[in-house]
């Protein structure tokens, strides 16, 4: 007799027909998860989860905490970056399988693109189209790390790099940003932390979430640790072009031959259509030092050929035709609602807003002891919420208690409000520490 | 002093700034390249890039190896399917990022789609939106399965399975189909694989390679193994639509709610639109078994994010309003193909093709004895490419040495012409063994 499902779907341990006569399979439905499955956390949402959050009905929400620049409809994507794809379409020439590392159209578009990032020409062939920026940094690090070896990343940083190599056994260790010195890195700590199992340093620049954007000199720093050690850099340089009046952004890729560094890229942010999942990989190994590493990672762009062939299809057109007033627009937007939140937010007393230079964020340095009632950033980001409808992501979701992270990318308008909110829950909270203001009278004095 | 690359790129080796001073990190560039990126492999290339093939320039070459239906302009995508994208591209509303599992408004239209998928109601919350089937399976692999564990995929079959679990420490059994059974799994052999570590079963249906279809006997059959030995089943349902007349596709999910099932499923075929990567897993776990796998798969999700948005925007219209008559349209296509190669190739001495009743491929089976100037497949493939510039994927390629597969999407002139061809390639190299003609007779006599 065939025993169908249907027929028994009672409790398969109660069913005789279940019973493994030879004794040698499963014998219940008890199922281990796999490592990598349960491991793969996202911290931002499990510190998220975790608030008891009931924004005051009184006033309407302002979520600072979205990373997703096109949400309130103030940033658009430029018209050419949509022609372009809609061209796309109707040419019905892009619904067809692309080459695993994607068309060669497209790559030679994001190599003519990305030619500030090399001194030498670079091929096509040292492109890999992937499903955003996400999946580039993933098998940028999967081809060059594995259980037993670890990673160099950020502290305060993007989550993702823990979300994608803890559950593969890969270690995170974490070299400092340091906000007394724009979130430059700490390098005697950074070249503490090598050792031979060191398989990769991921830099993130402009960083999420400091918005910060490291000097020349800095990152001649960082590749001289690099190279002393052997160790190839991971360049998380989504938000490149995001940089503010003044700064100046360096590929890190252009400034050393020696070093190979795989620069992760993509549409996303500058052009405003994050949802599209369109990223890159280039690698810079212009002395053949992971021609193995290399071969991994064409190999891993064959697991699911992610890339959007209808936006690669566009991807020339997009970038060649998207013009630079329509970046600088955005850049004008970001700067401005960085000097309007920065200008506000010094004011008030217990917190210590970083200005930023790029990306899209802002961190907030809070006093924390100046506030007694809150005993982290969790709590006070929480009770902001719930007494004013202002969320900001506190600085735990990045390893970095005491700090708020902002959004830049909200209306103006916003913006203001929020920041007005925000002095009125903070003076609201202050609680004056006379042993801090005699330190304070101090330094004015000797200043 | 900054020691930077663009200063030494000389052979690092040689730069006394490059030495080690704690002697704790690596001492060169030997880099050691990752297991998963090592072995993830895709076998199809690999024997592909191994033939040596000049193809004959007197004949302009057929490739009937690509599995893109959309590749000679004979099968289009409906003109509802592009026109949904291209209103999605218009609406401006689809250019941010999704959910981790996809837009809501997508996945229940997934859910809609798939309703016969399920003796319940489809939940959106059981419903994750990937980059392709590719990756809807990757995550279905990984969700269940993890390094020390096995799972059961068909020989011949799809080589994605291996390239997606190989390089991740996961061991493949193989079950046989048999193609004097239209390639029905061998279920005693099946049975004989399953152990305690056996984390899930891959199925089919309708097959790549074979163009077969299970019946709904055959698919309890396989159900009752599953439930004897609580194995859970990943359903690469892919080609679930496409189905030449007489045949009847059942969803695996749909006949059991004792045996929890993944379904992969996506656009990607049916829709004759692989490059957009829109796929997705349907959960179908009504007992309950999988609870922890689940929340391991929608983990997993939160690696890359890999549904394109556009895509994701237009889904609710592209489900909705691509025509029956459309689909009706390309399986004909399909049948008539299947027919007109078979008949053609069933003429041809020591071939055997074994008819398909869906999906868009035909298995033809080789008596490699009698072409004894070829010692394999893959010698008769390329001497096949060489002479008549007609180019089949060897058997090889799914694990099935002695077989070719023929793809059945390209323009109707060009299967005859190939199979004209492939006729007077095999009468060339035909071998009359006289001890199979008696073989015959006696067959033919007791008939």
């Amino acid at each position: 007799m065939v025993v169908t499902g249907l027929e028994n779907n009672n409790n398969s341990n109660a069913n005789p027909s279940a019973v493994n006569s030879n004794n040698k399979g499963r014998t219940s439905w008890n199922i281990k998860t796999p490592t990598l499955a349960k491991n793969t956390i996202n911290r931002i949402r499990i510190i998220v989860e975790s608030l008891k959050i009931s924004p005051n009905p009184a006033k309407p929400m302002i979520p600072l905490t979205i990373g997703d620049p096109t949400t309130f409809g103030n940033l658009k994507a430029a018209d050419e970056t949509m022609k372009a794809v809609l061209h796309a379409i109707e040419s019905g020439k892009f619904n067809g399988y692309a080459h695993t590392q994607g068309h060669e159209s497209a790559r030679k578009a994001v190599a003519k693109y990305c030619a500030h990032q090399s001194s030498e020409e670079i091929k096509p062939e040292n492109i890999c189209l992937t499903s955003g920026c996400s999946s580039a940094l993933e098998y940028s690090i999967l081809a060059l790390a594995e259980k037993g070896q670890n990673i160099l990343i950020p502290r305060p940083g993007f989550c993702l790099y823990q979300t994608l190599t803890e559950g593969m056994g890969i270690e995170v260790r974490y070299y400092d940003l340091l906000p007394e010195k724009q979130w430059e890195a700490d390098l005697k700590q950074m070249e503490s932390l090598i050792d031979e199992n060191t398989a990769a340093l991921i830099i993130n620049n402009p960083s999420n979430p400091c918005g910060s954007v490291f000097s020349r000199e800095h990152l001649e720093d960082i590749l001289a640790i690099c190279e002393k050690y052997y160790v190839p850099i991971i360049a998380d340089e989504v938000y490149e072009h995001f940089v503010f009046p003044g700064a100046k952004h360096y590929a890190v890729s252009a400034l050393s031959k020696n070093v190979p560094v795989f620069s992760c890229g993509g549409l996303t942010k500058r052009f405003l259509v994050p949802g599209w999942r369109t990223g890159w990989v280039i690698i810079h190994d212009r002395e053949n030092r992971l021609a193995e590493a290399t071969r991994g990672l064409k190999n891993m762009c064959g697991r699911i050929l992610g890339s959007n062939t209808l936006v690669q299809g566009a991807l020339p057109a997009i970038l060649e035709n998207t013009p630079q007033s329509f970046f600088d627009s955005v850049i004008d937007i970001l700067s401005e609602n960085a000097n309007l939140a920065w200008s506000m937010l010094k004011k008030i007393r217990g917190l210590n807003p970083v200005m930023p230079t790029g990306a899209m964020y802002m961190m907030v340095g809070i006093n924390i002891e100046q506030f007694p009632e809150f005993a982290d950033d969790t709590q006070f980001v929480q009770e902001l919420v719930n007494q004013q409808s202002v969320f900001c992501l506190p600085g735990s979701c990045f390893e970095l208690p005491n700090f708020v992270r902002l959004v830049l990318t909200i209306p103006k308008a916003m913006i203001e409000e929020a920041c007005s909110r925000i002095a009125e829950f903070c003076e609201a909270h202050y609680k004056v520490d006379n042993s801090i203001i005699e330190t304070n009278l101090l330094d004015e004095i000797s200043y």
